[in-house]
């Protein structure tokens, strides 16, 4: 009887699975061409062994707001863990209150893109870190008072030695950069419902979302959105086919032109990520936009000068839901106190 | 051979236990007549039971910055779990770089304390927990709109409905804050080596330790630093015997007075606990000391009239370094997302 039970089970299973795969099987080998999943292992960061101690320094720097004039902004303020790894507001809140001019982009599976920020400034990860803590509307220290500030903690010490062995003086700021990027590539979000789809898994999806991911790839979305992030592999135009409105597209940002200084460069912004996008509003640069739908009718105009149904938008949002990966499992780090040698913050 | 060597082993141990605890005796007892060890659980909160849905939607809340006007400022913010419970400022940096009035308090422990806030104007953590939020220069919104917000954030129906499932509708201003505060709780740092020492481990404690608990029993420190929390159990006017400088206590704030209208209670606050207090720098309700020698110096001559040798205060301080516990070990909650339906950041 147990055999026999066996049996028909492997049968039915086998029989479920074929008949899921031959309908899925021309949108899920489409689907395998444009995207990847994303690992289960955090990737490597480009000449950097990530040992434990390495990465313990890196999470605690992250979450330590003394890297800023303050000492009330960390690198966790605008990329918080909890948050799908931004802030939630269209533009961040940096020192004395400024604010920012662009929105701030997720952490999670940034190591996957090709570069950082909006218009790529950065090379990678590592570049990165560095960044927001010397820009004056933001972390608003210099890096050498970053460094002045780490070793006035004579915690931090032991920690620096125990994650560079070989250095002889190992407080400084590439190391800060270094430690950094090497947590920030940790927090990754795999077995998103897509990517168990493009493990092979045909119901992973519901069928409104593979109509979205049907729409999403003929619409032509794909052709900037693909990759293992959905998206920062590339740049674009913002507004290629029709330009919108100055709330969200303001003439001022020229994007990547600020970098290259290259007149094909106008209004050309990295292709964001979608990777966990329903947990990452407001949408945009400008961060102009809190519904989901809505961007994804913004874009679809002025991308590709398409104007989709409320039911084509639906559909293709639904798709969307489906890059909601696990989100990382990261213990608060206890940092080292600062003592009568710490330098004070500047309020 | 083997059983001679472990019955000499045991007689030696025996020896050396006996050695010690004789010679430790009398500062034990005494200390175990002064102070109680932190528990290895955390206490109940009066009226409410911790299930794990409370306690999980408690940590969700401590963590969101939404329930400040900017939707940047959360109760971890000026209670950093990674910071020993505190900011490492002065005074808090809260809505709109406003700052606050006096040194944010540790939330680590805090449930052992009599009363919450350096005047003792709530209760206890429940009613601590609904303070901050509304305040102008902190959060700075409404009950009515922290009640709005969360209605608005669709995720968090569910985990109300978790943590409070006898209630119809569970998204009160009331539950958040018991709920914070059943989060609070869990707050606590045992197995501090004083604990291990309350608890009769006479080699908890270092040589220069004892000799500073004896100084701080002998000196009266322990006459308000005292019970579990080596202090946060009564109130006690600042400068009894000779005021500080007007840095150190400006004569603007009149402290519980502010509460009472006591005459009385000018210049008393709620004598702090001085648990993990080597990292909660700086000291006083201002935060001026961020030396903590200095702060010890500084209390002997203006709550005892005692004029401490160098000697004196590194023994004691030293004693106050065996008041540092394991710190809290927690995951960073996964907060809900905002959505089109989200009242918007007032930035």
């Amino acid at each position: 009887m147990r055999t026999v039970a066996v049996a028909l089970a492997l049968v039915s299973a086998t029989i479920g699975a074929t008949a899921a795969l031959s309908a899925e099987d021309p949108l899920m080998k489409e689907a395998q061409g444009l995207f990847q999943p994303i690992p289960n292992k955090p990737p490597v960061v480009k000449d950097v062994v990530a040992t434990p101690a390495l990465v313990e320094l890196g999470k605690a720097l992250y979450f330590d707001p003394r890297l800023s004039e303050s000492h009330n902004i960390s690198c966790n303020t605008c990329h918080q863990i909890g948050l799908g790894g931004v802030d939630m507001l269209p533009v961040s809140i940096g020192h004395k209150s400024q604010k920012g001019t662009r929105n701030a982009p997720t952490v999670l599976n940034s190591v996957f893109n090709t570069a950082q920020f909006w218009d790529g400034r950065a090379a990678d990860l590592k570049e990165q870190a560095g960044g927001p803590i010397q820009n004056p509307v933001e972390m608003a220290i210099t890096h050498q008072h970053a460094i002045e500030m780490l070793r006035g903690i004579p915690g931090y010490k032991p920690l620096f030695e125990a994650a560079f062995p070989g250095d002889k003086d190992p407080v400084t700021i590439q190391n800060v950069e270094k430690a950094i990027a090497v947590f920030e590539a940790t927090l990754i979000t795999p077995n998103a419902p897509f990517d168990k789809f493009l493990r092979g898994d045909g119901n992973a999806l519901t069928a409104e979302q593979k109509a979205g991911l049907r729409l999403f790839i003929d619409q032509g979305c794909a052709s900037c959105h693909n990759g293992i992030n959905v998206g920062g592999g590339m740049y674009a135009p913002f507004g290629v086919v029709e330009k919108p409105g100055a709330d969200i597209l303001p003439p001022t940002d020229k994007g990547r032109f600020q970098v290259t200084k290259t007149a094909d460069d106008e209004y050309v912004f990295k292709v964001p990520t979608l990777r966990n996008i329903e947990l990452t509003p407001p949408y945009f640069h400008t961060g102009k936009a809190w519904d989901l739908k809505q961007a994804v009718g913004v874009m679809a105009t002025s991308q590709l000068g398409e104007h989709l149904s409320d039911d084509q938008i639906s559909k293709i949002t639904a798709f969307l839901h489906s890059l909601t990966g696990e989100q990382p499992m990261v213990t608060y780090p206890i940092l080292p106190p600062s003592t009568a040698t710490t330098p004070q913050p500047e309020m």
